[in-house]
């Protein structure tokens, strides 16, 4: 059982387009059991194409292409496809009947080349397309899956979830070896200070219970995550020995992981919110309104999130959040006190139980020598307990705003899980 | 002149990890013209490392590594590449010091694990990493480059900026060919109705003037960028190519288009304000704070971005931006007439310029037959006409944010370019 990935497009060997298609694709193969043993990028070129289909169609069981079934000219790998396996391509009346139905919602008239999409190689299965333009090729041939797929990410994983996914699992059902993995997430914590905080992982991992262990460190940006890797001969031993890891890593490192799912430092705060009956407002200054996009990224957010005010200016600060004018005149801007008041101001103006607030120096310009770029304030305020927190990260301004949004609601995080 | 880049990490393989530094290190040696021939990645598995080492170092001029660097068990490029070159790992008594100031500044502990870091193959040049830990390591060997970069892409970037990137251009500037890539962006119009517009694409691409002319068309998320690539004898056919290719585009299609030099629509309104002096102010629903977000994503933001507001309820909209009861009663949340009260609204409450707002239903859920999931309202407002505009979007939360704060920037940009 051997696959592999092909993407095609001169976009990502140019790298305009970032190869997501391609990490999506090796994360949910592997998840079923079929890893991905190679990644491959190749050109607008049908004779790049039609290479890497012969060598990987005769090398691995499975091949996945992704990219150029587009409608313009540049998409060649339709034709490329249909002199591979000799196949003609014909008309697909169902296919046609979804575009027209896709430009009929979107209010738009259908040009011309979007018929040429329904054009299908006569030995293909189709691949049902439910969110785009494009339908997937699907051809199984010498016991071996080739499997075409349009290369805008979320048209490719819609078909991965609706078809493609069921159906290799299905089709390679008889496979013996299991490999699974669990990630737990942390934030605010070093990699290497997480390292030794764990402490001898030759006790997480090897071989513990029929079971091979692996423990790897992922850093970015001041997240750092844990993954865990099992390779076992049946479900259970890898469910027991990824249970047993992250038991011991919970024990080490427990108050610093924030998530054991995968949710986001957002979804866990909002479930935190969630069962505790509790309300949230945000106050922000140099996220920039970044933090309450992060809070609203979750589906149901409107449940605990009351109001959000991004206030660049001091009068502002003072205007809708009530941050006192000597406070400001004394401390300035990006100070504990601010941040404080910050927080008590929009947890007062919208009523809500917990106010959070961010002030400080995004970047790129704009510190000073007691005051850098990337220093921020961050602010907290409940009825029992209202504080602010320093920290000080990059110089860069897009890094500032994503992890100061995500320490303010660490900071929630934390403090949500102390009081419950 | 070939190069190759091998990213290192389990984490890639199993798609946990999105592979941008294979993008960005395509697009940066593209752009000095060593074009990316082939991308690579394997496990952190010191024999797959050994084997993609051997083969690649062989095939091609540059090798460029990524990953597995770190200061943690599961980072074994190093060691790979001291037993690959037969070089024994020395201390670097300047890398050390740099490692030891990082944990100064960020006030942290220095964990023993990090003194390894400083250790570097004798045979290899340091490349300096001025924002982490992990210095890069060159060598130069029977006329090929080698060279291994950490996999933080932060990190890696400005070690390319800072050293490698001047490096191969002095080093391979006898290189002859010219290959020059120049992207427009537009948004708000289907990729398929963009290529009708532009009509007959072969008087633009093809042989002109001692250049061949290639024309993508990438979309992306209710974007379309179209990208001119010329491959050229020297510089100024190359150029004079890209221009005349823009152009006949600009003639065609030039309302659409609202980027020519990769600035983002936030980067563009942002400077259409700068120009005219004016100032503007958000009131965000459904985008949640990330229409705000993406304004102050902007360097010198602080100087026309006045102040935003995010009511998700109605309670907010009316309290904070004066929306009338009979309005939300009547029309309901998500309307044209919300939409141009807030607007008018959060203009009046800030005193800016411009007032931009938006009030619709990300979903997944709350949509009706009449309005559904994916349905926005953005509201504009400035002192000569208030308006809303509506579009249907996508059934995803995520999308559905990311595509209406676009498009309310550049329903902004639209009009700033219609009024001057």
């Amino acid at each position: 059982m051997r696959a592999a990935v092909i993407t095609v497009g001169d976009e990502i060997l140019i790298g305009q387009v970032v190869n997501t298609n391609a990490s999506y694709l090796s994360s949910v193969l592997s998840s079923i059991g079929i890893p991905v043993e190679k990644v491959i990028t190749v050109g607008d070129d049908s004779r790049a194409i039609l290479n890497e289909f012969r060598s990987t169609h005769k090398k691995y069981d499975v091949t996945i292409v992704t990219g150029g079934l587009g409608p313009t000219h540049d998409d060649i790998t339709k034709t490329c496809i249909s002199k591979f396996f000799r196949s003609k391509l014909v008309e697909d009346s169902g296919t046609l009947r979804k575009i027209k139905q896709i430009f009929r919602r979107r209010r738009m008239p259908m040009p011309k080349v979007n018929y040429e999409q329904a054009l299908i190689p006569d030995i293909a299965k189709v691949v049902p397309n439910k969110v785009g333009t494009a339908p997937g090729i699907l051809i199984d041939r010498d016991k071996k899956t080739f499997c075409a797929l349009p290369g805008v990410p979320y048209e490719m994983k819609q078909m991965c979830k609706d078809f493609l996914l069921p159906y290799l699992r299905k089709k390679y059902s008889a496979r013996k070896k299991i490999i699974k993995h669990k990630t737990l997430h942390t934030i605010g914590i070093s990699e290497s200070l997480l390292y030794e905080t764990i402490g001898d992982i030759s006790r997480i991992t090897g071989n513990h219970n029929n079971a091979v262990v692996k423990l790897a460190f992922l850093p970015s940006n001041y997240e750092t995550r844990l993954r865990i890797s099992v390779d076992a001969k049946n479900e259970r031993d890898a469910d027991n020995a990824i249970k047993s890891a992250e038991r011991k890593l919970m024990k080490r490192a427990g108050r610093f992981i924030y998530s054991r799912d995968e949710s986001s430092i957002a979804e866990t705060v909002g479930k935190l919110l969630g069962k505790t009956s509790q309300t949230i407002s945000a106050a922000e200054s140099c996220t920039g309104g970044l933090l309450a996009s992060k809070i609203t990224d979750v589906p149901g957010s409107s449940d605990y999130f009351l109001e959000g005010v991004i206030t660049y200016s001091n009068s502002s600060k003072n205007k809708l959040l009530g941050v006192k004018k000597t406070t400001l005149l004394k401390y300035g801007a990006v100070s504990n006190q601010t941040a404080i008041e910050m927080a008590k101001g929009i947890r007062r103006a919208s009523g809500s139980d917990i106010g959070i607030s961010t002030t400080g120096i995004a970047g790129p310009s704009g510190g000073t020598k007691s005051k850098p770029v990337g220093l921020v304030w961050i602010g907290y305020s409940d009825k029992n307990i209202s504080f602010a927190k320093d920290f000080i990260f990059t110089k860069q301004r897009l890094r500032n705003k994503e992890i100061m949004s995500k320490m303010a609601l660490e900071i929630v995080r934390r403090q949500l899980t102390i009081n419950n």
